[in-house]
């Protein structure tokens, strides 16, 4: 049987690495293992096999159609890994230029995954974590503007799942229930 | 001249049916007709006929591939139907790994529907319905997750209508008000 | 270099154009040049050389399949402008059928935008706005209405987004804050 597709999502400081880990240790335990990618660190690989980038911070400076080529194929590489692959990955990214799709169609038509999991939480609760997490340095945003990014992933993520027929799975990480939202996203993963 | 595809959804306990059959009734007077199709029960023929499932239990076991040929075969068959159609069906499912879309583009491409309705309501309305309703035993959900559930298919239709250009059309089933929203629905047939 | 694709949307009365002014002033003074096109108003410029139709207001009586190909030629058309180019439109227009998609697939794929722009206030500064404004005509609608149609539009912009791989930028039109407004879609077309 070929294994499952599961794309992981959620904005900065929501916590979706610490569910995505507890998750994986549940599933684990019960014989079912999967693949861990992230999506920018796997087409960074690509782009420095292909001589495109020296270093990661380049990335962000390269030309719309060499970026969606490499997206692509980031992407096919991606759908190739046997059995359960679990792709850590943004529904968007706020930019000064406005929200960039985490997963354009190109992407998409490549991986094709059963799942996207939204790992959200009350904005006014990923305000805290972020401001609160003195080991990463964040761009600074109220909570109005987290619950305004949290609502366009939603939406996105539907576009998303009308292309590819996958589901739509929403996890909410709320503060102290760690465990639930780590259950919760097992049950997808199994 | 061709008929009209018109497409008629709404989370579980909203009145959809009850809606559909008042607007039907309104047009059917003035001269209008259309051929009504239950998309689900529509795919179970055609699983029927090619002797991939003999009861309807079984189509929920599929493999996903094959749910996607019959899904495709469906519309197919649909699109070729003379005359006005009005298709029944769900924007989104709501299953234990998401939200799972039911208009996925496989079969949006064959159908290329005019119109996609939403039959909502307030959420609170939907659960005091789903509880006083004891003919059919549902999923419990609280009237948050109604209320997202909602919301979610206001988005993914939006995604449809960007593939088909066909419009999208909110037809509120409020209490004591079957007959404006049938008048609604009635508009949108005619 | 190629120039950039910007698309600038929003519902009547949110003071686009206006908005929209105030920003080209602005870059125009730093050297960068818009070419302002009118998606509308190109169409019908199409529509009107092909012996198609006399007036605008035949634009509204065509045949589904006629107004698609002209849509799609008016973006083919569009997609051949050297420099960079601003295109006013619509994400989504209500018509009595129910939303009606401003940018569907076929105008996309040929247009490609880099970014879309929604301007977005409350909606009851725009209700104010379309009371107050004496020199149009316009449906009356309510503010629930007119919150409803913002939301959607953020929602097809996300599908368009999916497609396209462009960004998408709400930039807010407040009451007394048009030079903010303006300052944030000047960024976005730099």
């Amino acid at each position: 049987m070929e294994g499952k597709k599961v794309i992981i999502t959620g904005v900065p400081g929501v916590g979706k690495t610490t569910v995505v880990n507890e998750a994986l240790k549940k599933i684990k335990e019960e014989g079912v293992e999967y693949k861990s990618i992230n999506f920018g660190t796997f087409m960074f690989e690509v782009a420095k096999n292909d001589n495109i980038v020296q270093d990661r911070d380049q990335m962000r400076t390269l030309d719309r159609a060499v970026q969606k080529r490499l997206q692509q194929r980031a992407a096919q590489a991606i759908s190739q890994i046997p059995g359960n692959v679990l792709i850590d990955t943004h529904a968007s990214v706020k930019t000064p230029k406005g929200y960039l799709p985490g997963l354009p169609e190109w992407v998409l038509r490549e991986i094709m995954p059963d799942c996207i999991v939204l790992v959200e939480t009350d904005d006014d609760q990923i305000l805290m974590r972020r401001i609160t997490d003195e080991t990463r340095s964040r761009d600074k945003e109220g909570s109005r503007s987290i619950a305004e990014h949290q609502q366009f992933n939603r939406s996105i993520a539907a576009a998303y799942s009308m292309l590819t027929g996958c589901t739509v799975k929403i996890v909410i990480n709320a503060d102290f229930l760690l465990e639930r939202a780590a259950e919760d996203m097992a049950a997808v993963l199994r």
